[in-house]
């Protein structure tokens, strides 16, 4: 592996606070957008900010890992459970659960998510048609700062 | 291991909202108050909500794993590091990192952290003279709810 | 929640023994054979113990969890990489990664893995054919106890 | 954080293969040694070989968070426990677990051992009186490769 770097001299050994002043929102689904604050390219947590407008659906996805979301502002479900999620509540998503996140109510949603792996966007006979994990998200973040001249952070560094 | 039950029965296979009106601050240091939202018996991943009042400086402690702290409300520091984390930033902490919180500004802090492992509090020659685990957590929580008569919910459901 | 279990109480606070002879040799691909030793339902992990006849080539597959895989007996290699795993050797797998396990030499190769997450299969233009998980693994093996009259072990359990 | 490097370009987005061969056994307590073959500084995960001579017994200690033991060698158990685990057997350790390890029979004891955090070990009043984890195993192996004369492999590459 003579062509690899050193992990140990990425990690700043230093708790790092993530400016979220610094980072733009990124154009994900329709209106819906994302801010990409880490990412770890070995283990495969990604951590993001999602905005969702007022009354939207998202596609069904897959995770074959674990994922918590914080709602920081506005109220959200998935199609398949029968609670709402408010401000401060936190949802836990076992490994292998699939849902379908829909915004309620009148107010655009904002949410806190860590994920282990991938999104796994599902065609109609469950089939999968998308993915998203660490690598494709920065790589959207990075298109979007190239395609708008915004000098990108580097949200894999430690 | 006839004495232990079954995890893939404990598990709903579903995501779950964990309704934070339902879970009480409980005391922890200080005027420092804490709510419990989920622990991980087998991970030791626990997952909560701290609020320290404005100015408040906490003890320094260790982490042998890796936290993630999303701040919410107020604005608060490490006395090692050299920025401040506001409302909506992320605060990132690799395993292995030591730190001495402390509020900063007129506004009572609130963070939701995942801790992965422990807290381990420092005497002034970096001995360890205290510690905080899902197990702690969990006790002191049981313990708040027996002490005030609240029924508490189960936070280590999945 | 009210019709989940509680994993507090599913957790023994004990270091459990996996008795390997206990466990069948499940079927897989062809010839090759895999033992489950433990599967977390809320992570995902799942650990194996995989065998593969000398010269067998296993399927593409894709990773989007972190794999750590100990050779126990014979040499592999993936056709992607410039390496061959022996006795002793670890292979490491970040997140993401993509190879296509083929056995080396005249012996039968054991190994013993830990995947979080999912191996995703591919097909010859990198779509997603079929893939295994907590679930599926739990079930080939569930599904084999029954057929061969079986006690099955708890892999469930901590 | 400008004085941190980038994980991402740390990371060789391929599965590497740890040649055990290329790592000497550092001693560790007595007659026990070890293998360092990964450390993750981000997670604190720690990855080693672990050698006890027949009989050994070694120090009382806790973890933080959860383990996993692969016996390649040799019989042992740990004080506390009813099982002996043998060549081919996993035990699986969750967080907060606490245990005395001891060879058991008339081999020496070699396992695979994966850590998330730290090896505290314990007093006789159960205070924690020395730890082990990423950085101090990392030190240990560098500086007996000083010592030796021995060219470190960089584990900590991915």
């Amino acid at each position: 592996m003579s062509n690899t770097k050193n992990v140990q001299a990425a990690v700043a050994y230093h708790a790092g606070n993530v400016n979220v002043d610094e980072l733009p929102w990124v154009p994900y689904f329709g209106d819906a957008k994302f801010k990409l604050l880490k990412v770890n390219p070995v283990t495969g947590q990604n951590i993001t900010l999602l905005y969702v407008p007022a009354k939207m659906q998202l596609p069904a996805h897959f995770h074959p890992g674990q994922v918590i979301v914080y709602t920081v502002q506005g109220s959200w479900r998935y199609l398949e459970e029968p609670w709402i999620s408010k401000p401060g509540d936190m949802v836990f998503e076992p490994a292998g659960s699939t849902h379908t996140p829909t915004a309620v109510g009148d107010e655009d949603v904002i949410t806190f998510n860590i994920v282990e792996g991938t999104l796994d966007y599902l065609g109609e006979n469950g089939e999968i048609i998308a993915r998203d994990n660490w690598e494709s998200f920065l790589k959207r973040y990075l298109d979007y700062c190239e395609a708008e001249g915004i000098e990108p952070v580097d949200v894999t560094a430690f």
